[in-house]
């Protein structure tokens, strides 16, 4: 049988020599002095190199040839009790057995330590064999990191901080038992009436006489939902029916476990799964509606903290849908090139038409664009996630701690944490929307045996297509990305500026041709961005007149009206995504050009559909959207205003 | 209930405005004179218009109602009986009563000789509640009319020519058979190595002691396949294994019945039907596999004439496929819109954010351009076949009969003809994909709701997903349309020049602004082809240095190597077939806004997306392939070339 990461060159690339493993291991031990000696990395990195041997023939001979099985078994729910083809069990009885859950969580609490992007491409390779038993599997270890996470960030976690050790955590038994495969653990935000609208949720929470909290309502969409622990976000504070930030401020954040296993052995439902969907795909993984009723509930953080505890792990959650779409990316361009490979047609197969030739090239640059970007963005993620964690147990106040800096970690942790927000948005919105036309591009290329159940290619299809939807629409990604650039903008017209005057300088002058290339690609980004900030403020424009672009933050922060002032960026948002996912992958692929002479080539390919695509997107943003908007404007009352000035807050969320 | 013809003001302004009845009816009528009488044409309209008005109202109650069962509804095999959804066996059962099959069938065999485009608009208004329902109910009529044709193609109808009337024919009684229901007819192609590949076709046919012809071998993915009367392409002259030419030139075409019914009752199958589909989508249409064993066959004209034949009617199925994209398109954006102007997020409904309400609008200007694109390819199409057929059956020789000049006829069917062939792959390619493109939009509209099962958005998605694969594949129609493209320069380079300074000079020239952009476009078209033809034959540039471009036609033809001089051009094929559908669709909607006032909003609109899409196009083909053509060339060994010469004509096929 094959194996999914010895086969992967540019997965191992990655490993092998674009990886600062150094100093990821360093942060994973919470930065102690030693820990990143070159006998401790070396043994570690071994280790993980062995892990994901084992899993790559894990991900081949266990969960592929079990996938088609999957897809085509059903969920059903009965009693509240749900039930799952046996073929998923099979695979997480194995799972448990090889005790894969504990790899990354700390070795205090008896894990493995391993860094989250292990996991990540963890997660890339069994996405490969099955999306939705990737997306099961990445609900247990990573709850029990959220666990911990949570209760660091409100102080119920104790650390040694000299042996830079926890000492205990307040969810340390379900950690436990989630590490030993027994439970895992769902995220609860989605409900009938609120997708994407966070300040509309409806679920809430009260104190009874004791102080102790209940939980009632519903959440739907709830992707391996039938599990035993519940993160639910709940209103615990009357809104002001006026004011939708109210909304967002009154909801707390909670753990709730679903259910409870009696020493009879019998088991005590604390809440009821109400139904299972029918899907077009993703078979292996449950999405439940569960219902609660004064279920009893652990408050994490300090009421009306809700959005803020659910936004602080957001992003693991889309990068993580970003190394899914890649792995189905990978599993849609291997059976799309095999297929080809061996179908003739017109007296050679397939692979040697032009057409063919050039839709499997383009998937396969795609996937090494899109995986510079998850893994760069990962690392960032993981950095800045575990240094701000190691700052909340630091003693409070310190700038220092021994030979440690705190004041230089917290601003590395900013640095950081401003690149994985800029980041993930753009990874999760192009690899999920990647996923779907790779998915698509495999099925046309079988042909007709595409359009059967016999080949597998439209099951990636199905698959792919939940990719865009869940952990935020694509539409809701391209929108944060676009108002974090524009906000970029004018918080900081210095920088903008200046940006501008270097990129146009490094197109003339660098010496190396791809530089010249990657820095106009920049430009042209930038150039955007200026012109969506002109279009954007049409009736600025005279406020503007003879400012110089230094003050242009001030002039425009004046009356400020989002909705009216962003809708032509709004209209835009996919297409400036798309530039800025082309740019920041270039200057990802061009910073290993030139460490890696070997990534020219890769870099080259890239660029070759990058820049006719962002002409493309700029000419497209240049040129068109006024007639929608001036149809949009004469529907619109002016009194819905206001609230449009939560979105950028609300939007967020999911 | 709702009606799907009379809620559709676009299909309505066709059939109020556009279309000229007077002449389509007096084709139909077969040039008689007085049929275009003005009292007989308003009577005929008012049919017609009546027709489609039941049907609309059909469409919607009776198909659109069933049309979830029918997904959910199995299709199987057993002992060659093929069991389908009892709601689609209702559906066929209420057409028949219906006379529904008769509407085209002449009346001298017992029809109601309706024009063919009334029929294709029947079909968008089906495909619209159903595309396999469409697709099934059109291997009936349709069907009958392809015996007709066949058989006066092969001289075997009888005609009154002065009363233009048929006075016999063939396949009569077959005729009779689908008109009332019992029956319908298939098209039997493919087979497992040959898709699009028809030079590699299997199945055999030979005459016994007696003459007799029986058919041997097996095709694959037959729509209807369970169907009494197939088509059927065999071998009957040895192919020469060195010449792919010989492979077309040895085919013939039959027509074979599957099944006898005897009169104690029981049915006496002559083909048996090995299996069916399990397919993705288009649940209501059965996919068949079928094998023949010396099946007794009629053959059609004469042997070695099946390519001919099968060509023949290939560009209605295609025109068929046309409309039923359309109609899924109409389904999507519809469902698509209801679903937006009810779900309410940050304030208002989901159709008024922009990036959604830009959606929708591309969705109904595409459809518009779509429905211009197919209807004038239906007219033209319909008027050649008719008026070709009726110069088959005129008197030998003659170049007058009375009024009627059949050499006018002549060269008018050559016009109508080469515009067919033009504007036919344009509308498979753009419409197939764009109803993919629209279903998946419905679906990422609705959100999570989109991919469950229950909002009927995912069905749209699985339902189109066939339709960039059947009646020839998405990338056969486009490089056909290249190659028409190209020779049509090679072969008379003068006229392109031509068309090239008329472009040039109606941008500068028009008065009407929307005709500048019109010009504007066309000239972008033809300086796209004008660079292919240039990069297509890069080793042949020497031979063009000081060449007027005239020339180039001879010049070109010296020593031409399809295979080496068509590469960049194939690479390309596809973004060549969408600037040619953007600029065909813009001259339709053109000439609609000369004569009517209200479609200039239609053109402007759909203008608005076209150019920056066809600038981008252009600027891809430009910028971008050479690389890809030189990975291949590495590959490829020379040896193979001879054998790429056969793709022009072996493409054509499926």
């Amino acid at each position: 049988m094959s194996n999914f990461y010895t086969d992967n060159e540019d997965l191992q690339y990655y490993f092998r020599e674009a990886i600062d493993w150094k100093s990821l291991i360093r942060t994973t031990e919470f930065e102690r002095e030693g820990s990143d000696s070159d006998e401790a990395v070396a043994e570690a990195v071994e280790t993980y190199q062995d892990m994901l041997t084992m899993i790559g023939k894990f991900a081949s001979d266990e969960i592929a040839s079990r996938a088609s099985r999957i897809d085509r078994g059903e969920i059903s729910v009965s009693d509240g009790e749900v039930s799952v083809p046996k073929e998923l069990d099979e695979i997480f009885e194995q799972l448990k057995a090889l005790d894969l859950h504990w790899m990354c969580i700390p070795r205090e609490l008896g894990g493995m330590n391993v860094p989250l992007l292990v996991y990540f491409m963890t997660a890339e390779v069994f996405a490969r064999a099955d999306v939705s038993v990737m997306t099961h599997h990445s609900f247990h270890g990573g709850m029990a990191l959220a666990m911990l996470a949570y209760s660091i960030k409100e102080g119920t976690t104790t650390f040694d901080f000299d042996k830079r050790e926890i000492t205990g955590t307040r969810f340390a038994d379900f950690i436990e038992e989630i590490g030993n495969g027994e439970a895992w653990g769902t995220m609860d935000i989605t409900e009938p009436d609120a997708g994407s609208d966070m300040a509309a949720l409806r679920t809430s929470a009260e104190q009874d006489a004791s102080g102790n909290w209940l939980v009632t309502g519903q959440k739907i969409f709830i992707t391996s939902g039938h599990g035993k622990y519940h993160f639910v976000i709940a209103r615990t504070e009357k809104s002001d029916g006026d004011d939708p930030f109210a909304g967002l401020a009154g909801l707390s954040f909670f753990l709730v476990p679903a259910y409870e296993d009696l020493p009879d052995g019998t088991r005590k439902h604390l809440a009821s799964v109400d139904r299972v969907e029918e899907k077009l795909g993703h078979h292996g993984s449950v999405t439940a509606s569960i219902s609660f009723d004064r279920t009893p509930a652990m408050l994490i953080g300090n009421r009306g903290e809700g959005f803020k505890y659910m936004l602080t792990l957001m992003n693991n959650a889309r990068l993580g849908v970003g190394f899914e779409s890649i792995g189905l990316c990978e599993a849609a361009a291997r059976l799309a090139r095999e297929y080809a490979q061996q179908r003739p047609s017109m007296g050679k197969t397939i692979d040697q038409h032009e057409m063919i030739a050039d839709y499997l090239d383009e998937m396969e640059s795609d996937i090494q664009g899109l995986r510079a970007l998850a893994i760069t963005a990962a690392i960032d993620e993981e950095t800045a996630t575990k240094l701000s964690l190691m700052l909340e147990a630091a003693p409070e106040g310190a700038n220092r701690v021994g030979e440690l800096d705190l004041d230089a970690l917290r601003k590395r942790v900013r640095n950081l944490k401003a690149r994985a927000r800029k980041l993930t948005p753009l990874l999760k919105y192009s690899a999920a929307e990647r996923a779907v036309a790779h998915a698509r591009r495999c099925v046309q290329i079988h042909g007709g045996n595409g359009y059967t159940k016999e080949y597998g290619a439209e099951k990636l299809l199905r698959d792919a297509l939940v990719l865009p939807i869940y952990e935020g629409t694509s539409q809701i990604q391209s929108l944060m990305a676009m108002k974090d650039a524009l906000n970029a903008v004018i918080a900081n017209p210095q920088e903008f500026v200046r940006g501008v005057a270097q990129a146009r300088w490094r197109t003339m002058s660098a010496r190396d041709p791809l530089e010249r290339r990657v820095a106009r690609l920049e430009l042209a980004e930038l150039e955007t961005i200026q012109l969506m900030m002109r279009k954007t403020a049409t009736d600025k424009l005279k406020l503007l007149k003879g400012v110089p672009m230094q003050r242009w933050g001030t002039t425009f922060l004046k009356d400020w009206n989002p909705k009216r002032d962003f809708a032509f960026a709004m209209l835009h948002a996919e297409r400036l995504t798309l530039i800025m996912t082309d740019v920041a992958i270039s200057k990802i692929l061009l910073s290993q050009a030139k460490e890696h002479d070997e990534r020219r080539a890769v870099l080259d390919r890239y660029l070759d559909r990058a820049e006719p695509r962002v002409r493309s997107l700029k000419d497209e943003i240049s040129t068109r959207g006024l007639r929608i908007l001036e149809q949009l404007s004469r529907n619109s009352t002016p009194d819905t205003s206001a609230e449009e000035a939560a979105k950028p807050t609300a939007e967020a969320a999911q």
